[in-house]
């Protein structure tokens, strides 16, 4: 929605096919943009159980206080999603809203209350006016249809240049199950919780304790390991709905989450949400450059992720990185600044291939040719050697353009 | 000596009386920068007593350790600063290069290396090449004078784009005491440490575990206060050196740190260092505003300052101030991802004195005219009420713009 689309955006989008028992439709409800739709709607033929993480904020908006009361049941019949505003830090108005919209989504539905989900993402602080989509639910609900993810998607972005979707299948037992799955971004994207809005649903026959497993363990490689700008959102909602249409194939129920007719579909999963988090990041506001960082040789693997994050939240790496400088002096900085174990005199450093500093100090035959090379590249990947352990971390970041100043300066006008 | 001279600079410089006890001189040796002074010689009459505060970065540059090694001893003779290379995750050939240096400067003050104190600020992981400048130190150990202030704070700039000095009197008992001092930027400025470089000399007649006591308790609410980017440098190091030419005017010797007589010593001295501080935030790489972030109200001072922190390195609340855009929901965003105890339904928010925000919600009085217009104002304060306790803390930071993107895209070049 704002200017041309990332230079990182896929060169086509994947055919999505439908998930059996989930069905979509949108609206333009003019919450804050024109011309576009804004509203989406989920609905499922019978119930499907659910699993849910959300942002990790002490100020969580309003949808995500009503999800997670209603995640106890395990069960949804709707889901209702708008972009334009993020009904957070708007007070009982943000309850009242989120209320009404439930009671509308349950009678459209026919549901209870405590079978919907919500979620919300925009400006945050300013009344959203669910009058303004409520009324439109009965006609979505009679209208939506299976063949609709793309569309879908489309609906639920902000600053997001591109809809963001992924399919994946897998074996449970001899029956084939699909996972389709979309999100939004692009700013106020941190880890430590799961990214923004999300929604994957499969046509698994998986009970609700499993699901949650199964995404709680998938979400800390993925989701919650990309960052644009360090913020974590108010909003951040991840929901993985099984609709159990596999059932009518003979897939057999699942015992828990460590069954062993679940490793091709946990593979899958993670499978589908590394995906939809990488385009999360190559849509990061104002990104020119994807980059992966992989830190290795830790004190144990939660140090070194913390270290990896600390050099893709560094502004001046960043920076850096936009302007195709091979400045690996500040990602020494950055490995020093994280407070996790480092000896500076085992640290070594590569730029894509390119090892530019080792035991501590520039690599002894350095190229400045070879690793300005590697920084033109759209995708680069640093790694750093610890020297210390067996920890090891990846995570996904994109550099820090004038366009993310210049989106950001005054994204509420 | 990037481009233009920062908007929020001083209009003039105040004028440095001299320090009894310290000389300076300046040369332009040519380590990165052309014509300009890029070595700075500090130069005690007699030992002066010295106190330190350094980075806690795990890769902390060759002279921060050559420094901590020194600190023990707690005499000094002989300061060398050169600007254009941190020597920095340089290795063995760092080591070197601090110890060729100590031995040249030991040599033109008259004085052991273990009396020497080093700094060096600019690019990380270039060999500093000390040839360049050691050959220089007797002639400037001849030519030092004490009317040297101003011209030294330029010789240590690096993307700094006015020097940064500060004087104030103070009376231990019946004699009046000096303090000056000086310090630079610009870019890598984070808290936890003794924010890059800084010198200050006193002509005071104060023991150095007295001073450091003194420097260690004043650094926390103003250098430890202060963030432009969230990336902690290398090679901060913040010195304190005490000649004691005030005792021939009469100065009693003082005790230790809680001897009264130096009640309005430690204030004079806390006030130049917030006064440097300050200056530093001022001339942030880019900087066009500067924001003074108050947090009441919470659990502790620890966790005010924290708070605090995370609104001010927070990149969507900088580029909002940057966009003079009242986009107080970020304020929210960044109090809820800091960690600390907060309830989303008692914050307040303040910019400047229009209050935004009440109750977990907008104020019902809001006016987005009274809120844009403080965000146009040069200098701008927000406040959050957290409402569970008496914490309270307040830290300093700039807007982050197009230009931060610009200076640091390519510093190396």
């Amino acid at each position: 929605m704002s200017g041309p689309v990332s230079p990182l955006a896929p060169k086509s989008f994947v055919d999505m096919p439908p998930v059996r028992g989930v069905r979509m439709a949108t609206a333009a409800a003019g919450i804050k943009y024109k011309g576009r739709t804004d509203v989406l709607m989920m609905v499922f033929d019978a119930p499907a159980t659910v699993a849910g993480v959300f942002t990790r904020s002490k100020c969580p908006s309003a949808p995500v206080d009503f999800c997670r009361d209603n995640l106890g049941g395990g069960k949804a019949r709707a889901v209702v999603v708008n972009s334009g505003n993020a009904n957070a830090f708007t007070g009982k108005k943000g309850r009242e809203s989120t209320a009404m919209t439930a009671v509308a989504a349950a009678k459209a539905a026919g549901c209870s209350e405590g079978e919907v989900f919500l979620a919300s993402t925009g400006v945050i602080g300013e009344p959203l006016d669910a009058t303004k989509f409520s009324g439109v639910l009965d006609g979505l609900a009679t209208s939506a249809n299976e063949d609709f993810w793309l569309e879908a998607a489309k609906a639920i972005m902000t600053t997001d240049t591109y809809p963001k979707v992924a399919t994946r299948t897998a074996r449970i037992g001899d029956v084939e199950v699909r996972i389709n799955g979309m999100a939004k971004g692009a700013g106020m994207i941190a880890p430590d919780m799961a990214t923004m809005l999300s929604f994957v649903v499969t046509d698994a026959d998986i009970p609700a304790t499993t699901l949650q497993a199964l995404l709680s363990e998938g979400v800390e490689p993925t989701f919650n390991a990309v960052t644009v700008d360090s913020d974590t959102s108010t909003s951040d909602t991840l929901l993985l709905f099984a609709t159990g249409a596999a059932a009518a194939d003979g897939q057999k129920p699942v015992s828990s989450p460590s069954d062993p007719a679940l490793a091709a579909f946990r593979t899958a999963l993670n499978n589908l949400l590394k995906d939809l988090a990488l385009q999360v990041v190559r849509d990061g506001e104002g990104a020119r450059k994807m980059v992966a960082i992989t830190v290795e040789g830790a004190e144990n693997d939660g140090a070194a992720k913390k270290i990896a994050l600390s050099v893709a939240n560094s502004p001046l790496v960043k920076t850096a990185v936009a302007g195709e400088d091979a400045n690996w002096g500040r990602v020494v900085m950055a490995v020093g600044k994280s407070g996790e174990m480092a000896d500076r005199d085992r640290l070594a450093i590569w730029f894509g291939d390119v090892r530019v500093a080792v035991d501590g100090e520039r690599d002894p035959g350095y190229s400045e040719e070879a690793a300005s090379a590697v920084m033109k590249e759209e995708d680069i990947a640093i790694r750093v050697e610890i020297g210390l352990g067996s920890g090891k971390a990846t995570v996904w970041t994109c550099d820090l353009t004038k366009a993310y100043v210049e989106i950001n300066g005054d994204y509420r006008s």
